[in-house]
């Protein structure tokens, strides 16, 4: 088997049923399709206390620089309800030119486009004049403690180094073609929890409710913008997303209350430089206090969230120019360079190399009859394959 | 047994473990009591689906007017964790002067004194000219649907009509004397639920965060006083007692939001102004919605608790004239004469006839270590006998 159709190819991996954290046969079956090709296939299980072990692969084709890497998972989101599809989500269906399963398109799709790409380029032009791996993880849509991050750390720890990559994640809103990603916001998360006086509704004098303090706490992360964005990204945003009291008796003032927030924040800050305006606003508001008028400040505790996504920003003109010339190239589009969105695991391997995103249409991913068009996989295999030819040739002249 | 020691009873009744819904044997104590000083006592079993039947007791000594009720309750809250307490919250220990028990102060000691009020009332008068009732129920500490209103009803139904009312429950803040009280706030609850639009905290364009619309509307309810006051009640005021979304996932904005409220009112509004009020107030945040410009309105919805308690004043002069003439004149003290606190079963009693309040110290209501001094219920025992030969004076004189 050549691995040359990237609509067979998708079709044996969504038979693998890879929920997170199983492996599903998914990397198996990538393994198969990598060693006819001449890769060097490892196999790296990662552990954590108190989590189950995750399976991950990296494979390596060519010893040389210059070394592109392709990054990805193989794992995906559980079905749901499986009777509410169109077709079962693990038979890899094609009806009507579409094909149906669970990872279709987040990201089953891209790696199968691009183990073609590589096959028809391997077929066409012989191995590259240089190195291609691929690094492709079972923890993306989990907690992603025993993913990328880890698979990166082990790979340069043995000598691994690259000098860019291409995540095959779904980057586009509409239409293949619409949207390279260049770069992620940074994300943050916290929790405030705001102290009172537990009492009676009746005597709230001798109460000091903490609904009073939450109020204003709350509201001063999101009445203000800020920023008002940069050239390439949005306006960092900010949302409460629970407050939780959970006092049951309405005649009762509760000892505290509590709530979370996550921001999503671009290159004007850095997650400390965030944390410390996040706190200013909380100390201001809680000594203006407006609901407890002649009350002492506002007592309230802070915790982050572990792990903050860190924002970051490709700026590899070689890289952005391969990529959105094989796009255009190939469907006749200029697509946008983006920053929106959520995070993903390119947020890891910006540390190592540059990094860009381009896959498939997004707009089924993690929903019920998520499907790809046989034509975006035809298509999406053709851009990849173009990209790999512009990217060496730009990188073995400069 | 005379009765006519109010210790003796006290400690009686606090070895009946009557936590509501329990009758505890605390209604057969009582009734032992009362046969002998000659009451006719009736024991009335109260029902409502899906709820514990409770009982109540209703006892009236003589058949002319004038007639006095004395209303209260033998039902306790749960003693807690009854390790932590000093002595046995069912053994009614006395320890350096003061006697310990859950009840001790709410209220089986103002049962326990007016019982012997009347004892010696009778040792020393022979009964009064007129008729003294008590009406006490076993459901006042719970949900109050099978206790004193429905007892109201009941007797109602059979004839009985009242002239006055005195509730026996704990009123004096700090010191025997201090306070009785002649009306007591009202009190609504509500619950608002905020509608938004779920969504991905990394697109929040496409969401609309609830919580947004929450914060102004649940500070609309509490930054500006309803009212300041009035000559015989304290300004009203709201508490919002919880917020809940209950949303666990940092990156997600949830679909809805809501919290819960409490407001204790004066004579300056009704149940209906006041509801219209803050709807009023709900109205005009929901409008101005600062924190997401350029959106429409809030939507929200909001559920009334049942059974609002309706404000009540007693302007009866007699009534508290006899009462507070009887403070003075056992203690020395003018006692205040209040409208401040929660509500009690007087809410329900004023519909009948003019009602005041005046029982022992409640500091330690309702806590671990619940106790009375033994000298309190000696002197509450003489106010109570000093207040119904004044009462009696003055109804059969005018
Ligand atoms: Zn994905
Ligand atoms: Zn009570």
């Amino acid at each position: 088997m050549s691995a040359s159709d990237p609509v067979a190819n998708l079709q044996t991996l969504i038979r693998c049923p890879s929920v997170t954290p199983a492996e599903g046969g998914a990397l198996s079956t990538l393994e198969a399709m990598l060693v006819p090709l001449g890769f060097a296939v490892e196999r790296i299980v990662a552990s954590e206390p108190g989590m189950p072990d995750i399976e991950n692969l990296y494979a390596r084709l060519g010893t040389d620089g210059p070394h592109l890497m392709f990054a990805g998972h193989t794992d995906v989101v559980p079905p749901g309800d499986e009777t509410s599809w169109r077709h079962p989500p693990f038979a890899a269906e094609i009806d009507a030119g579409e094909l149906f399963g669970r990872g279709a398109v987040d990201m089953k799709g891209g790696i199968a486009c691009f183990v073609a790409a590589v096959a028809r380029h391997i077929e066409e032009h012989d191995p590259p004049k240089g190195s291609i791996s691929f690094l492709i993880t079972g923890d993306e849509e989990g907690p992603a403690v025993n993913g990328t991050e880890k698979l990166l750390k082990w790979a340069a720890e043995k000598g691994e180094r690259w000098d860019a990559c291409l995540v095959g994640e779904p980057t586009n809103p509409d239409v293949l073609g619409d949207m390279i990603k260049i770069g992620r916001r940074g994300s943050v998360s916290g929790k405030v929890t705001v102290f009172g006086v537990q009492g009676h509704a009746a005597y709230p004098h001798l109460a000091d409710n903490p609904v009073r303090s939450l109020l204003p706490l709350a509201a001063a992360l999101m009445d203000e913008p800020f920023d008002t964005g940069t050239p390439e990204f949005p306006a960092s945003n900010l949302e409460v997303t629970s407050i939780d009291v959970g006092n049951p008796a309405t005649n009762v003032i509760p000892a505290k209350a509590g709530f979370a927030f996550n921001i999503r924040f671009n290159d004007t800050w850095t997650a400390e430089t965030l944390k410390a305006e996040i706190i200013r606003r909380l100390d201001k508001a809680a000594t203006a206090s407006p609901l407890r008028p002649g009350r002492a400040p506002a007592r309230y505790e802070i915790v982050w969230a572990e792990r903050p996504s860190h924002v970051f920003l490709t700026r590899n003109n070689g890289l952005i120019a391969s990529l959105s010339g094989a796009v255009e190239e190939v469907t006749g589009r200029v697509p946008a360079l983006s920053t929106t969105g959520g995070t993903s695991d390119a947020r890891f391997i910006k540390d190592y190399c540059p990094v860009v995103e381009f896959g498939l249409v997004g707009q089924t991913m993690h929903m019920v009859d998520e499907r790809v068009a046989l034509a975006d996989l035809e298509t999406l295999t053709q851009i990849y394959g173009t990209f790999l030819s512009r990217w060496f040739d730009n990188a073995l002249l400069s």
